[in-house]
């Protein structure tokens, strides 16, 4: 049944990448995105909101948007602003008609919708994993009735980008994320460093923008933007191409379109909370030193030309 | 000044690869044992003094051997003699003629000894940090007086063996690790990977063997020992060869030619000591997240032709 | 306005003392329970609903029970079945005719009933905090819309029950009772010294049980129980009476006759959640150290005469 | 044998509380010091090195004082300044003829002495616990040689004064009290809780300058100088006298005549040196909750006015 849609529950904090991975996901011919559930991530829940609202309205999609969680479960909410502007989309005064959200708490709409059709929703996790985590607290049965989970999050194989050892999303609510890890969920995670090698380069940037489109000028305008901050940090590693990271695409393209994915391997994954260095690092037992089975399918490399020709596709 | 001898002090718990390390630093002809200090780890400190007695004897060296902590700084000792052997050295029912160590404590016996001869003495560390950390909690100008810090320990890449997170000789003494790290020293991490990455095969073994004297005999013995280990274990990982790691034995071919190392980083590094799932870490900043100034020098590669060759001289 | 019913919502984990504690409220002449919330605590889910019930069936009221969460926000289910039971009322073959719970998941009544109505309801929390602190994050503005919140939690002046450190409904969900205690409640703290001063001895049990009543006779076997169990316990304390407490009665007392407090201080009070050996810990600053306003009333004394009336009158 | 002389090592860290205690023990007719030495805790080492040196010359003794640890095992120093002054005797000028330590590190002198004469010598800590730590790393027989240990240090009943939780000298290494409490010494401890039932009011301290000596005008300006503190920070808890604390003074009464206590008890202690906010507290299990064996007398109460009159007897 190759035209059965791909039925899609996105949950995200926009960002500058979000939104890229919203646009990818609104306009892929495939797939039907049934609700759009906000948390507070790369800025606070007002914006993220507004930032959702705001892209459902670019891609002309009627998509209800509802907003969950202001903070993390058990910390303040810590933002991203440096890498995403203080609005969340890049400081470019992008702003919906409509900025409000629909009525419901983002928490009870994962739950309604997934538990109504068992077996028939993906979810696809963008950012901090609050809404995500009070679904699984009130509904442990999720774990069995959604069709997959794909998140962005983490770092498997190599270092984070927040600290030594944690990557944002896992970072900046590890309780949820551990809750998330442990629920028994299928689970796919497309962590940080997928982006990494899969950066976009100032000139691939301006060939998005060329396709004219408002939709490609917005999406060329929050690679820049992530180009720009790059740059401004000035890490330079060794074997690394220097461009704009878009982890969400990367998690996006794994979720639209699973045959991107060219390495993968199963393993259980925890995530530490109570570290002192180490807090919200995705502890992957790469090596089955633990002898527990894996409950997580974790990306190691995804077919780049083709995530970019998707963003591509989406943007015309 | 090509002849200058290299001055040794080696701190160890031996341990099979403890052993073969010590039979490499022993026979080198630049190399000068100036003492041993050995320290709970592998096994308890009444055989790993005892073990480190007996390959002095093998080795017909004149070389003090000082006992020191029985137990971690902050925890109760946790062998590894599932990988050693009960008795440290792979039941093969090796003794010295003569088992006790000479008269003062391991970490006096540092303090001593470098505090004399600022700039002279290069330490070798084979297992858990202990008596290192006693040393520096009594005198902290160690720091700038030993010459070089080579440290078997560790996990700078990829994952660790003890737990996903942490190697053994970190994991056993975490807090000492931590005090090891921030003390200032010149440090240089031969961490658990280089050793994964320098097996030695079936055939390996044999031929040396073939060498035919006692310690090649030995030596030998001590890495069937590893290798049998290793294929109980029956962990295969993708794209590893299958043999027996020897990781002391790779930090002191650091130590005896630093030319065998042909990739190398400068890191901060610090060891997670809170954690629930990562204590025991190194968390090495791979990619300078935090901005603070290297405080390690990170071994990524090493000729593993010339290491194997070390051992070859070493046993002949 | 003397005669305004006191309006409640209990979440509760019954257990023995939390039974004794029901019928208090749903037989006092001003008070009017409105819903009664289950937790796991005391012994699983299934049992608290079906004990909640039951005490419900046994005062003959028409107060919906609903079910709530099956576990810590973090932390696998930790019963305390060695005090209650293993069926949680003292395995005395106490069932309900209908066991089963309202529709609705007990943090969104929690949430509906206390903003449909701001300022009017009175919430008693007998057991681990999980409902409410789901509650809380769902809603945070119930801070200020609750009209009260008295919990049965902590030890405030003396040591816990579960550890040296802490009682057991906030060591059996500390995150979730940190959530509940950086709130911005209007919180009373009823820890479990409380009722280490008002204990019942063997005669008052007998006082109670004689009044002849089914629910004295149920009451009376309640305590009973607790009786028991303390005295296999056998920790005698200097200067402490020997007999059955009933934590949850007191703070119940507290709830619906706030004059039965003869000592109360507010003091800033939060929880630790990362102790080796002190988590779940209420740590009442009460010395001011940290120079932070209350956020808690804790109660030092009652009057034990009055809380013992009140039971009685109840079971009457 | 009651005139056998009481032979004392002190641990110190001077301080102001310190200096009295160390005026009771060089003046008490009974006591012969055979050592003290020093650590960092109220100030750093230098400040408490040359303040020992003081209080020695002060009482014209011949007692040698020597240095140990200038920080925590694992933490950087956190001093007590805004107690004890900038210079930790009060900023009253007051300065040895003689600074200079003795040779010798402290730790070493402590594993020496006592390991010399199995149960001849009573050792006081008066500070955080780095020196006695480090003693007992290095030869853990000391728990079985040293005669007996009393210490000031902890809250058993009540609370800290560094944190809710935490009392200074706990606080400020709370690994190395960690050791200290698990070693199997036979160790008493004196909490702060006691000297806040022995304060010096303002009365009392004329008293005691009034005796006319040297040293009774010093140790009255030491007293003086806490109880300008304690007014300065203007806590005022009901039920307590105001005026100065001298927490060792107490401490170094129980130990000089143990006849002092009116009321102590035998308990498990340990401390707790992971929590986030109970990091340093000693944890009591004064209700047996954890069934194993005490390992610490606890004293609950002194004869304050035999403890001030000892103060008194040695200031003459």
């Amino acid at each position: 049944m190759p035209d059965a849609p791909l039925r899609l529950l996105i949950d995200t904090d926009p960002g500058v990448d979000d939104a890229v991975a919203l646009v990818m996901a609104l306009r892929h011919p495939r797939a039907r995105v049934e609700a759009i559930t906000v948390v507070a991530g790369n800025v606070g829940l007002e914006h993220t909101v507004r930032n959702a609202r705001y892209v459902v309205e670019l891609c002309e999609a009627d998509v209800p948007v509802y907003a969950g969680a202001a903070r993390a479960l058990l910390r303040e909410h810590r933002r991203a602003a440096d890498a995403h502007g203080e609005d969340g989309l890049g400081n470019l005064g992008l702003r919906p008609r409509d900025p409000r959200p629909a009525l419901g708490h983002a928490a009870d709409v994962l739950v309604e919708r997934i538990m109504r059709e068992p077996g028939a929703l993906t979810l696809v996790t963008l950012g901090p994993l609050t809404n995500v985590a009070l679904a699984l607290l009130k509904e442990p049965r999720l774990a069995s009735t959604v069709r997959r989970v794909v998140m962005m999050g983490g770092a498997a194989n190599t270092a984070g980008n927040v600290t030594p050892a944690a990557e944002f999303n896992i970072w900046a609510d590890p309780e949820a994320a551990r809750i998330v890890f442990r629920a028994g969920l299928p689970l796919t995670m497309v962590g940080i460093e997928i982006s990494r090698a899969a950066r976009w380069t100032a000139e691939e940037i301006r060939e998005l923008a060329a396709l004219g489109t408002a939709r490609a000028r917005a999406c060329a305008a929050f690679l820049e933007h992530a180009l720009t901050v790059a740059g401004q940090r000035g890490r330079v590693i060794p074997g690394e191409v220097f461009g704009a990271g878009c982890p969400d695409g990367t998690a996006m393209a794994v979720a639209l379109e699973p045959e991107v994915v060219i390495d993968a391997e199963q393993y259980y994954v925890d995530v530490e909370t109570h570290g002192e260095l180490t807090t919200g690092e995705t502890v992957v037992d790469r090596r089955g030193v633990l002898g527990r089975p894996p409950n997580t399918t974790v990306v190691h490399a995804i077919d780049v030309p083709r995530f970019k020709a998707l963003v591509h596709a989406a943007c015309r």
